[in-house]
């Protein structure tokens, strides 16, 4: 009861400026209580009205389902269930007759449309076809909002009208997507989730406790399908989501809405304390897996989106209001947005009243799989999450049909910027003009292929030879991870993605004396028993300054690198054979800050220095450049690096600081079955990353180089030497 | 005295807050009444104790000159003046005296260098040598900084330390800066202006009249060189520099701190009247040859150059003081900075009092050459001058040693990016490893090159034939110029850039019935008497989504286009010969804006899509897209088409709208000596530019197109149609 007295409390201001009428909100500089009190919220009032209005005036409009996505109808069926959901919410805070009066005649008309309706006509195939969309996931999502609309005018209705919408739309639409969708129902997938969120929350409305049940636990009700199970199988212990951060942003909104259902109509279900919290853990989760506010972009990511996303809005203000993280409030804060309810009237409150704090960014691992056992996500940070470093290894597995075959492949943030990057998805998401907005051939023949990413390439081939079905089987392993502020290292194995080829990856963000910022350490073991091709690609974002070492350069005639698995994207600009690690490496700079690559030179090594966009007619592909490490091998071999962020270009001052590299040289030492990264800086300082792959956590190692003694405990540590060891 | 006043009450704030010691700047939270009632002068302060404690911790340090620009003694004279600058007006505003007498320790020390030292070692040649820094500019700059810190501390020293500082040091270094270096002192240029600056403040600090009037008038005093004389010819009657907007700023800064100077010491010189205000007049010119708060990037220009620099700092200060424009206090809440001067304290002051306006950003036709008669540039803007349209039209004459070959080039902005763009100078400013922050031979080799701007190109050869003595003789000439809004229109032609060759072009920035945003016009008319191969590039920023018509695509081998004059600098990756206007586009986005451009195309025509970047080993170019429309033709030929904004690419929302173009076609029409530019929307709105090039503006034109008559009075008109034109 407590929640309903707040409820109360909070809307008392909002609905007595409401009485005197919609201009209040709409006029500036007529500042109301609920302004001064919560602006978030009052311009949230104000968008609403806005939109609703502009529908209200064009009347109401419920075409006979004809286009798929993008096309006319499409577009009007998404407007028609945004304006049934703000309609509502409006007329539950201002108790203005006019929005229930609009959100009934277009339930109305839709009540007389959807007995009529049959599969789509331009579905895809009849299994996922929608009745008011191309697609059953598009009906999911309008049940999802209309529901809640339809719930906030639901008793202000004639019992007539409310039974024409209850029994002709909203029985039938909850009957199409349980029992008419059975196979999409009772998938283990978020479109599962959207499904089972709308029938779920229909019955509540409804009365129906027979479409609450089959949504939680179901079509047969055993628990094997519905909504609960998918909370335990499609997030790992960690709330990680398996599709990736892009994914997980999008499956949240039906977990937070039901579950805001659920705890509202059956608060002894505690389904926010269901499996240890995992929907609150998922929401904090998905804000983790940013950098600048944007997702890192796994998989088949579209690279722009960022928290600024209706279902963060929805989640951000529904896990405030269970955990009141002050951290949660400054999130709300860059969004600049929040949600029409209870919940977001209290985050604009809050914010308001000067409750924010910073969103503890922090680092890291996030197990993957439904128990934790299919690798992880290890997320390095040093600074605040918007312009400190993040070093991600993303050592999770292949995330189903939108995984990439990026096994083992890292991403580096500095200063805002993406530095060390992921190419996400080839797909303009709704542009006509690009394939409808759907995926690209170019997804398949670029974005996917392991040689797209900041991987292992082993043979001019992908992992698992880009076979998904073999890919979702194996995972890589997360052997080791440590977040001791200074000398945070992740080291990852991963095998059966090559036949006969296993590599270790270590992962580490390391301070070095001297230096302003820490150095991102990274050490690719490869063993692989006979005669390899091994290609370490690195994807970064900059303009070329230096290059340390003689190259060849195509200068007037630019030759593609390979045939296939997305080797035929890529331009060679010039090609080198770095002799030692003193000489081998790049400077590029991005925006004010400069950054250095430097590499171990194994012997015969060769590096190409190349950019995307080959073999491309249509121009779908982003050109970016790419360092290409490749050695021909007997069968093992380890690549050694560092990349260093240094120094400031100040256009405006015309002052520039530290455009060099910083580091002298690094060397790799193998020691038995250890690996030692020694890195030794202009100024002298010399210090190691020493791998000993040992679990034991007490066992002392201890290795002698030029004289001087190595000593560190465990799997790994980063130790600093006196001197004289190069 | 209202300016002694004035000031006086200006300083009460700050002197009594100061008294109290820096802990009340530095510290956060410890608001002063200075702080209160103008934060920006508040957080220069702070700024400028940072600054000058920082160096008065390492001490004076004033090393025998020996690097060249970049090099440790370089950076540590340039500190210096710097230190020597801010230490001065510390101790004017605080009364510290710990500022007074480290400002001393400094002088003292560069007394009993200064008479040591002769030519500097790293010289490029005698001429331009500096004695402190390696080009005698740098000296001047440092004189002028250095002459205000003095004058702010002369009246504390003792008369001994005066003597010495004044014979020592600020007397030699006038004397070498006037008479010892008097092929620089009496250039018409704005290294001469920085001399004379610092050589004319220098004889009112010292009470010196002949350094003052040398300094004005000229080493012969006759008034042919000298401070005023370059204000007479530096700038247009406009008050543009032929230099372009890059070394317009840079030249701004000793033109305004000597007139403040003059008007202080001098006042009945009237010198910010002189020549009808043109200094005032030169600072505003300065603002308006900006977009984003960035300066077109015309000529030499370093493109990250923004209203954010100190040069800016003080000119906004100044000519706030002169005119209280409170367009200017908006200019100055986005640099976010001031100067430590009264008229930055008024600055401040207004800023925080809320009199900060809009800046006035407006269409203008800027007159080149100190007579106004040597071309111009034509800005045509719509909307605010930080996301409103802006076409630039460059019909402005070489602009001396820093000049490109682009006669009659265009940009053009919108939604806070540069969409036509020009390269600027290839140069990485202070960057050691690119050339030691030189400019590079890509500069020359590509920059300068007429196919690297938004011109036209005959033969493949630049314009002038790369030749810029024979450049500066010919200018372009505007005939035409129209800021009626909603038809806004610029013509300008150019006679000598080739043998034989004219062109002249006509530029609009015109409103189309039922489009959300004006579309750019451009109409091209090449007489060339006999055969000639005629390019003309168009550089875009964006991502391209559709093209109109087939291409043939160089998917696997990258050709060049060309041998030389900036030719082997393009990567072609297709050609096309798109045969009618409806085909002829191609589209792209830019941000979350799509753009098409559209053209007529001629017979026999072709189009080539590029990229810049080829024959670059070093990788010192940007790689930028370029569309070059290519005509071989017997002698004439027009180049017509429109460049269209339309549309929204919203990611976060996932809609996108109008992502394709909005226009149906466009159709050219020679008629007699008018050229006609038809343009019919999708909607079906129909207008046409029309040209007669015709000076009389009473005269009425008719032309009757498919049977509809359209007239129009003057040179050139945009006209509405009825309908059936086309």
């Amino acid at each position: 009861m407590t929640g309903a007295l707040l409820s109360a409390a909070l809307w008392g201001a909002v609905s007595s400026a409401a009485v005197a009428g919609p201009a209040q909100y709409s006029q500036a500089g007529s500042a109301t209580t609920a302004q001064i009190s919560a602006p978030l919220f009052a311009s949230e009032l104000n968008r609403a009205r806005a939109f609703v209005d502009r529908m209200m005036k064009a009347g109401v409009v419920v075409p006979f389902p004809k286009d798929p996505g993008g096309g006319y109808t499409h577009e009007q069926h998404k407007q028609n269930f945004k304006v049934i959901y703000q309609g509502g919410q409006l007329y539950k805070l201002t108790g203005e007759q006019k929005y229930a009066d609009y959100v009934r005649d277009v339930l109305l008309a839709y009540a007389k449309l959807y007995p009529k309706l049959g599969d789509h006509p331009a579905r895809k195939n009849s299994q996922s076809s929608g009745r008011l969309f191309w697609q059953v996931l598009n009906d999911a999502m309008w049940l999802v909002d209309s529901i809640q609309g339809y719930e906030a005018i639901r008793s202000s209705l004639s019992a007539a009208d409310r039974k024409n919408i209850d029994d002709n739309l909203f029985r039938k639409a909850a009957e199409f997507l349980s029992t008419g969708s059975a196979v999409t129902f009772s998938k283990i997938h978020n479109h599962a989730t959207w499904a089972t969120a709308g029938v779920g929350m229909t019955g509540y409305v409804l009365g129906d406790p027979e479409l609450v049940n089959i949504a939680l636990l179901g079509l047969d009700k055993s628990g094997q399908t519905g909504f609960l199970r998918q909370s335990e199988l499609l997030f790992s212990p960690d709330g990680y989501y398996t599709e990736g951060p892009y994914y997980q942003r999008f499956a949240l909104k039906p977990f937070v809405v039901f579950a805001g259902a659920i705890e509202k109509n059956d608060p002894s279900r505690k389904i926010f304390d269901h499996r240890d919290g995992i929907l609150l853990k998922a929401l904090r989760t998905t804000i983790q897996l940013t950098y600048a506010g944007r997702f890192f972009p796994f998989n088949d990511a579209i690279r722009d989106k960022s928290l600024k996303t209706d279902e963060l809005y929805h989640g951000v203000a529904v896990a405030y209001s269970k955990t009141r993280d002050p951290g949660l409030l400054s999130i709300a804060e860059w969004q600049g947005r929040t949600v029409l309810t209870d919940d977001g009237m209290r985050v604009a409150r809050d914010l308001a009243a000067g409750k924010a704090k910073a969103y503890p960014f922090r680092s890291l691992l996030l197990s993957d799989g439904p128990e934790g056992k299919q690798g992880a996500v290890a997320i390095m940070r040093k600074g605040d999450g918007w312009t400190g470093q993040a070093l991600v290894a993303k050592n999770s597995s292949q995330g189903m049909g939108h995984g990439h075959f990026d096994k083992l492949s890292w991403q580096y943030y500095d200063n805002g910027h993406e530095i060390v990057s992921d190419y996400g998805a080839a797909r303009f998401l709704n542009i006509e003009a690009k394939q409808g907005g759907r995926y690209l051939p170019e997804n398949e023949s670029w974005a996917k292929q392991s040689i797209a990413h900041n991987s292992l390439v082993v043979d001019e081939k992908s992992h698992f030879n880009g076979d998904r079905k073999a890919a979702d089987k194996l995972a890589p392993q997360q052997l080791y991870f440590s977040d001791e502020m200074g000398s945070q290292i992740s080291t990852a194995k991963m095998t059966g993605a090559y036949p006969g080829v296993e590599f270790t990856r270590t992962l580490a963000l390391l301070d070095i004396e001297g230096l302003d910022r820490p150095v991102a350490a990274d050490v690719m073991r490869v063993d692989g028993g006979n005669d390899h091709q091994y290609d370490l690609p690195l994807h970064y974002n900059g303009h070329i300054m230096r290059v340390g070492f003689e190259l060849e350069s195509n200068v007037a005639d630019r030759p593609v690198l390979g045939e296939g698995n997305g080797y035929q994207h890529i331009w060679v600009d010039a090609t080198g054979q770095p002799s030692s690690a003193d000489k081998a490496f790049v400077t590029w700079i991005t925006d004010d800050r400069f950054y250095t690559t430097r590499w171990v030179p194994q012997a015969g090594s060769q590096t190409i220095l190349a950019e995307s966009g080959a073999n491309d007619p249509d121009f779908n592909l982003r050109r970016e450049q790419i360092l290409v490490q490749r050695v021909a091998s007997g069968g093992d071999t380890v690549f050694a690096g560092i990349l260093e962020g240094h120094g400031r270009y100040d256009g405006a001052a015309e002052r520039t600081t530290a455009s060099d590299s910083q580091i002298r040289t690094i060397r790799h030492v193998r020691h038995g079955d250890a690996d030692l990264l020694l890195i030794q800086t202009l100024a002298g300082a010399k210090s190691v990353l020493a791998i000993s792959y040992d679990q034991d956590r007490s066992r002392t190692h201890s290795v002698i180089i030029g004289g001087e003694k190595i000593s560190w405990k465990g799997f790994a540590a980063h130790v600093r030497l006196g001197g004289g060891v190069q």
